[in-house]
């Protein structure tokens, strides 16, 4: 039999627990509201105390997070606004309670992992997965490794241009305003437009603006971290018909600059949906559980 | 003694070659402009006959090059607009004719892993080096390694916000127009100014502009590699006033939305001149060669 793992999806709204081998032996799994930390986190080591035989645990999690393992505070979720979870030891609470290696990493960053083993990234070693949804968020793996550096990346708060003639939305970032996800995430495009994104029909001239933005934040991806294939999940990116409108924006605005035949000519393989589909940040848990020691 | 290595900066207009164990043994050195590709390596190739005890080559090299070690075309420099040079087996060339080992990457790779070994970012293992000059042009190191990718990186063309109103020099990249690069680098200065960066006094307007622009690409950066540090090289950054405008501008961009100590309160650590002065392309050739096999 294959060894089980468990994996905890960690978002700001919701906790998804899986106990799994892979993306089709998924043995349990279980979901509930993300309210305080000892109620949330107490849920999480209720469910996985079910499965005694679990070999580790993996935390793919809402941020910021502390990833330096010299750190005395690595594995906490560290300065979120979200109320009551600031300074959290996520990772050393569950350790404690469960006695098993406990693997965490950024959601997203664990998304692209999961992609890179079983999804649409696998037998390569450097490519990006970007969540476009309530927020915009960006994980990578380079080398074959999830890439932190200082902190982590957080690809959703790049600079973008912004026509205000064509967009007078100043974007809604609270940070930067009109950033990547302050122009792109799907309540920038509820409050630009005064309804939700999932009732904007294909012709309304709001997916050619979100394309356009998209594109350009895939132009500064293309160009800083080279990535061999970028992946784009999350919410907005539900809507099928902007997978063509992006690949064909992104080679416009990169205007032959970058000559790999994965721009210039297989650009329909090299922008593509998660191939996990919703499930890249789960699965991601479960790819941090099996490199956890 | 120190075992001796070949280093070639090989830019568009010039060709730099040294002899050198590490940035304070170096033996021979010579400089000459770029011009055909046979004549040009040919003078290399007459530099380096005087010194057959040379254990291997490291060409920090103008781009764009094939770096993939699987590639057919690995080691050369492919599409670059530069007449008479693409497609050129720079690598192949130096190695026939020296029967050593030769080692390439980018100029600004090259110059970040020698800022890594003897300049501003020794101990670190994620950083990333620009320089800003004729050109724009970024390199990376991720976990201890340069980064490659699809290609390599080219930071020099990330978008920018470009607010015509304030700035309506459209910019002069023949690619993408307002990029980094053609906003920001001596020529973008030039032209937009009517004269040269060189003779702009520290409390010219044109300094404002020119830091807002850095420090924007610089949160992109910060964002999307997550860097341990930043150095910042090249012709436009001798003005010696723009390093505490591009790190206040910076922080204030950023918004305390990065949390690390090194952009909070240490900024004067976090975004630095190469410890290598000039000299960081040169010696990142050595260290191309340290690592040719």
């Amino acid at each position: 039999m294959a060894a089980l793992f468990g994996g905890i999806e960690a978002g700001g709204t919701k906790f998804n627990c899986i106990v799994a081998s892979s993306p089709e032996t998924i043995l349990a799994e279980t979901r509930f509201p993300t309210t305080t930390p000892a109620e949330t986190i107490g849920r999480v080591i209720d469910f996985f105390h079910g499965y005694p035989s679990l070999g580790s645990i993996g935390i793919a999690c809402f941020g910021p997070l502390d990833l330096n393992p010299a750190s005395p505070k690595f594995g906490f979720i560290t300065s979120t606004p979200k109320a009551n979870w600031a300074d959290t030891d996520i990772t050393g609470w569950i350790k404690r309670e469960l006695d098993v290696p406990v693997g965490i990493d950024t959601d997203v960053n664990a998304a692209a992992m999961a992609e890179g083993i079983w999804g649409s990234c696998q037998g390569l070693d450097s490519f990006v997965y970007f969540t476009i949804g309530t927020g915009v968020g960006g994980g990578a793996v380079v080398n074959g490794k999830p890439l932190h550096g200082l902190v982590h990346p957080e690809m959703g708060h790049i600079v973008l241009p912004h026509d205000h003639q064509r967009d007078p939305f100043p974007g809604n970032c609270p940070f930067h305003g009109d950033c990547f996800e302050g122009m792109a995430s799907g309540p920038a495009i509820n409050k630009r437009w005064g309804q939700s994104a999932e009732t904007l029909p294909a012709d309304h001239p709001a997916w050619d603006l979100e394309a356009d933005y998209i594109s350009q934040a895939m132009q500064s991806i293309v160009c800083t971290l080279s990535p061999q294939r970028i992946v784009l999940g999350g919410g907005v990116m539900q809507q099928p018909h902007l997978f063509p409108l992006i690949r064909q924006k992104t080679q416009s605005f990169l205007h032959g600059y970058v000559q790999a035949p994965q721009i210039m000519s297989n650009i329909d393989q090299f922008i593509v949906p998660p191939g996990l589909g919703t499930h890249s940040g789960m699965m991601g848990a479960i790819a941090l559980a099996q490199q956890a020691k």
